[in-house]
């Protein structure tokens, strides 16, 4: 006898983390006298290649993508994220986040707790860390395990013990020793190059889009692709669960960070995505493509509740979860991201699904089997619906065709996806990210700086 | 954070109606010396066609179908019916069902309330009818506008006033004046024949193939008609609702009764549903296809009330609605069955949805807008997603190429289904029902009874 429809959740947390000052001369006032700390990638601990820059965690926490955190954790936050994945309110979040530095910076930096210490991005101003807490990590790469999980820890999810194949338990591996905990708060916002600029939703924003687009009910989808067809058919079908009606909307979220070669270049990725609509496959009313800033885990269920967590608090009520979710590799359980929202995960503190217990998310998940091109069906058809044998995309097989310079069918992948694929192709030089596009997207990043 | 997780529904009314007396011995000891009555077709009070056979309202109350009525309503109930679509216990229904018999009958029957009458079907003891009240209908052509509605009385969803070209109003119109009210009981089951024995689901049978079949959610598709390719993308998509992942299960439920000249014959219908699975399109394990039996009163947003309801008792979670639901002519808004979901029809009684009221219903309706062939998409496309130009399948169209002997192009129907449609029209010597089809349908209806 309630009402069945749904309606947009609050944030994460109750409410959106907004640090952002937007006036000069505050900010500046801000500053004034401030030890300044230049921001640098972190390296791969045995190769020195980038990859991770804290200023994509920092444009998430203070634009509120990752609402309710305020900044880098304290020692006793991470304790508790890594054992309970449960920040100190309680409320759930899947990873530890933290501003690390070296011995040597810390030395040279001379902080203590209660410091303000000024971030420069490129050069410029660009944050503000209020130190409250000054910790060391003593054995980075028992950290990273804590953070991933193991087979003998979490026997429900984790197949095979995490290694340096794993680009997300690199990330941890190569954490400098010392972590300067504390708020963080942006004094001189960056702005998004071209084409990034048009995809830039934080979560009030994307709230408005939503209220403009008249949508109560949209659902999120999770990209880090170009979209071949059998995307656009997850995205399509799973967006048809709602309330009393199919999703008012689709909202792409793809996350945008670190590179490794193979990768499409993110340009490729926003622009093609964006495609799919323009083209019409799904219209612009229904579907918008947006990004958030954070060099990808792959922790599968993990990130599963990371991804729930941005787009719960960019005002979805439904996120769909495919199989190997925000996987690399064979080290979870390929229906690991469903297990999670189904059952629970209890080795990582949820007994039952995150939208289950105290402190959850409030984001519903719908949790997808499989596409894939059915000759008979003729379409990408649904593994629980087709009975014929089917022919799955493999992902690494439609990068070789591209690769050689052949034009996947349009069952495969759209001609105006494509075209997309093409245009930053002839732009880089390579249909894929090279060594060049990863050398120069970490010195560039996504963004550009003024003077304060 | 409560589970979001949806049970299978109760019973409308809370409890399954059952009135079926299986013991042979029971059964004519508690008819004997009762008087007996042939039940008689209702004939079209003008041209004295059939247009309808009380007993399927027998067995669709009697095995639980319409849970909870269990008989031929009083007056009292049919005027609350009718004001306010409740039954006398406050249970939402949209139709008044009653025993109507001529006078003439009436005279001859001499039966007065307390009466016990064994109703006989092609010359067998079928059911008995417990006397409860007698009452007339003295004027049925303001009782057919009644259970319809007008324009002026139902300005939300009435376009035009009915009239003798509505097969549902026809019904009401041509019932016979006086009413025998009280509960019917089943006395000696009818045995349904091929094909239609296959399909045959009464509610508690339903749901046990339900637990057989492993199906938590189910969702229920309305059909009196077979299906093309349009028809399996409304199914499939709309099966995509659910709760934290699609729905289990399809049950497609196929409304048998009085048929018209061109309708496609029930078996043709039941089968080519069923073909649908067979040849892999929804896989067996995912859809089955079921009967009830009744007469369509082709009454748009109150038909799928009564849908709604025989589904709950069926043990769906949801119902999927298109377009046009049950209509027939454009007396109803085209949209009407989704404005009574959405927010209710308060003319008829309904502030809200059915959903959203005290002894309302409580699966869950799913309002789908309409799936069109696109050349660009290459697919079904959604009216919501495709911003192309689409096909829509007209169904005269379609009727009018097979009817001329052309198999219509695999994207518009699947081969497998077209070939059940060529088996029963060799059967039948015509692929639509016929004159001839209609008079024996109505003479053999769809059971065989034994003698008691």
């Amino acid at each position: 006898m309630t009402s069945l429809l749904i309606e947009r959740p609050l944030p994460h947390g109750g409410r959106l983390v907004e640090r952002v000052v937007r006036d000069k001369e505050v900010a500046k006032k801000m500053i004034k006298g401030c030890p300044t700390y230049d921001i640098k990638p972190t390296l791969h601990f045995e190769t020195g290649v980038p990859v991770r820059n804290v200023y994509r965690e920092i444009m998430s926490i203070c634009y509120g993508f990752f609402s309710p955190v305020e900044g880098s954790m304290t020692q006793a936050e991470v304790e508790r994220v890594l054992k309970e994945r449960r920040l100190l309110n309680d409320w759930i979040f899947p990873f530890p986040l933290v501003f690390d530095i070296s011995k040597e910076d810390y030395k040279k930096l001379g902080v203590t707790k209660g410091d303000r210490l000024v971030l420069n991005l490129k050069g410029k101003p660009f944050a503000i860390l209020d130190i409250e807490e000054i910790w060391e990590i003593d054995d980075p790469e028992r950290f990273a395990h804590r953070v991933f999980g193991t087979p003998e820890d979490n026997p429900e999810v984790v197949r095979q013990r995490f290694d340096k194949k794993h680009p997300g338990w690199v990330i941890y591996r190569s954490l400098q020793p010392i972590v300067l905990a504390g708020k963080y708060t942006i004094i001189n916002e960056p702005k998004f190059r071209p084409p990034f600029d048009r995809f830039w939703y934080p979560p009030r924003k994307c709230r408005e889009k939503f209220d403009e687009l008249g949508w109560r009910t949209a659902i999120a989808h999770q990209t880090r692709n170009v979209p071949h067809v059998g995307h656009e058919f997850l995205m399509k079908n799973a967006a048809y669960t709602g309330d009393i009606e199919p999703c008012h909307g689709i909202l792409v979220n793809a996350i945008i960070g670190v590179k490794r070669r193979g990768d499409y270049p993110d340009e490729t990725i926003v622009e093609a995505q964006e495609a799919v609509s323009t083209a019409g496959y799904i219209k612009p009313e229904r579907r918008f493509v947006s990004i958030c800033l954070w060099d990808m885990r792959y922790g599968n269920p993990l990130e599963s509740l990371l991804h729930a967590i941005i787009r719960q608090n960019m005002g979805c009520t439904h996120h769909m979860f495919g199989r190997d979710h925000a996987a690399v590799g064979e080290y979870y359980d390929m229906w690991a991201t469903q297990i999670l929202w189904t059952k629970g995960i209890p080795s990582f503190g949820f007994d039952k699904s995150p939208i289950d217990i105290p402190y959850g998310v409030q984001i519903r998940p719908q949790n997808m089997r499989e596409f894939a091109y059915c000759p008979v069906c003729k379409e990408m058809a649904y593994s629980e619906n087709c009975g014929h044998k089917r022919e799955g995309i493999s992902g690494s097989l439609l990068r070789g065709m591209i690769a050689e310079g052949v034009q996947p069918p349009s069952v495969i992948m759209r001609p105006e996806v494509y075209k997309v694929v093409v245009k930053w192709w002839k732009h880089f030089g390579y249909p894929f990210c090279n060594e060049k596009y990863v050398r120069d997207k970490e010195r560039d990043l996504e963004v550009e700086l003024e003077d304060l």
